[in-house]
């Protein structure tokens, strides 16, 4: 397949081209090509470059907006809450995470939520801030009703992620983003796009049969990971990022959507919390004792989560990131 | 097989007096009786009256304490330490509990971290209590190193359950309880005891091959749910109810055992969410809207989490509990 070779500063170039282009603001340019970017840098090709389609798409359909700035605010000594006004989430993300960060060191834990936002990145973006500022993290946001229940056949919960990150002072943090569907919905379509089938389990045709025809999935329903497990994890998800912050559930998104083909619109929840408010002097060293957690799993051949997205970034920092020309015109494209 | 029925009230009668003829102080022996009286009677025998013989031989291990008194401290605005002194964890929870349901009410979100606490008990108890305040809760607990991470095969993580809650005003509340494991250790023994296999994906053997067999697998590894996800969640249980509260992973906690057979000891974390501080006057409109969640669930013959327990709790405060007669017998030779 015929790839172009771009650095990470230019294909941030293009990224950010593209968007204002299609007539974001300079701040919503930034912080999202700066998101894909760096999905595309960390060897995320489903949280890359790639998004960009769907992005511009989104602003097409009139169902996110181009220039609206966040409000944030403190909703309780613990609890901020980021009003994005119909924008994608991440500049609300940026402006409130200064007060989530002083509330978390304040209170020991605090909560962020963000309302109103039209969500395509993911969460790894958002934990990493944290862990960078000393705190543990947990980020999720609910999607479009794509994915079934454990015990049922029809499309209800989103592809939910749930993110987790725990600081590790000078090495890279230790971050987990997944799906609590059996595969990310970007990888349904990736293979889509590749002609390909997806493996079993991803997901149930609209009669709610297995299938291994990723548009019959698309046009069916995702399944979760783990059966009843993730199925209650995924439910969680909708209620944490959903009523509990006033914000939309899956199913609720998707019909707001009205078959316009938009990115999911709702809310983010991101917990934090500060090792040393629960630790007080004694943090070094509990924290030395997760290390041994980590060279525990490493010792016996189990990968830490992250560990190929850091080494990803390492490569795409010296040699920069190949993306297919089809995706490369694709993305030209959107400026023409 | 031959059983014994026993009402709600003679099974915790039958509880206490095994606990408190084996030593255990009149708080302590009260707290624990109520909580595998509750588990029986909710149709969950993992957590049920059998759990007495690990309890009261954990006692005569020296493992624990018999009467230790809790010291419950605030340790920042939202974080409440109970320390509980070598002793079973739920007294130390029970009396941490009202400072942790006002911490959440000023603060929106708050945490209780129970330090040095032995830990037999279903975190579904203590997630109810919160559920029963109007709170969202989620709570967590390491266990012993008994499961091994996805990519190894030696056991370091415990069985790790995570339990989470979700008031429902008037209706029982949305509770799952689930172990990370793929099931929880005491589903494994349970099947020794019957002499039955148990199922593929359980766990492996000590040379790290897949096996039926419980024994093979109890000495050998278990295996988290739901593959590498299952595992990254298990991982962050250690992170959370370990060094960040400054206590125990699973496996400090089984080499402090040092084999003597003990109950895991170590720490225990629940985290509070106020909907009211969240949402402000419009909470009751949000709640009513996750109830359109959980009847999309029903509608299409997806079980809620905690529904089986709610109709075994019924059931059972009609019928009484019924056990085996050799259960009854090893219960009512602890006395002896």
């Amino acid at each position: 397949m015929e790839t172009v070779n771009l650095s990470v500063d230019e294909a941030y170039a293009l990224a950010y081209h593209a968007l204002s282009s299609n007539g974001f603001s300079e701040q919503h340019a930034a912080v999202i090509a700066k998101n894909v970017t760096a999905g595309e840098r960390d060897g995320c090709a489903s949280h890359g470059l790639w998004r960009l389609l769907g992005i511009v798409n989104t602003l097409r359909k009139g169902k996110v907006s181009a220039d609206a700035l966040p409000t944030v605010v403190s909703q309780a000594p613990a609890i901020v809450k980021a009003d994005a006004h119909g924008a994608y989430s991440l500049l609300a993300f940026e402006q409130a995470l200064p007060l989530l960060i002083e509330k978390t060191r304040q209170c020991g834990i605090a909560a962020l939520a963000i309302n109103r936002c039209v969500h395509f990145s993911a969460l790894f973006a958002d934990v990493e801030p944290l862990t960078d500022a000393g705190l543990v993290a947990l980020a999720t946001t609910p999607s479009h009703a794509w994915v079934a229940p454990a015990g049922g056949t029809q499309p209800l919960f989103g592809t939910n992620p749930i993110a987790f990150g725990w600081p590790r002072g000078d090495k890279h943090p230790f971050i987990f983003d997944m799906a609590t569907s059996a595969a990310a919905r970007g990888e349904i379509q990736l293979h889509h796009r590749a002609g390909k089938a997806i493996p079993e389990g991803w997901g149930i045709d609209s009669d709610g049969n297995a299938t291994t025809d990723p548009q019959a999935v698309l046009d069916g329903a995702m399944l979760t990971f783990g059966g009843h497990k993730g199925s209650a994890l995924a439910a969680m998800v909708e209620l944490l990022a959903g009523p509990l912050i006033g914000d939309m559930t899956s199913a609720e998104s998707l019909a707001w959507d009205n078959g316009a083909g938009g990115l999911p619109y709702g809310g983010e929840l991101i917990l934090s919390l500060d090792p040393t408010r629960f630790l007080g002097e004694d943090a070094s060293a509990h924290l030395a004792r997760a290390e041994t957690l980590f060279s525990g799993m490493q010792a016996q051949g189990a990968r830490l989560p992250g560990e190929r997205r850091y080494q990803s970034r390492l490569k795409s920092e010296k040699q920069g990131v190949a993306i297919t020309q089809s995706l490369y015109d694709d993305i030209r494209a959107l400026s023409a």
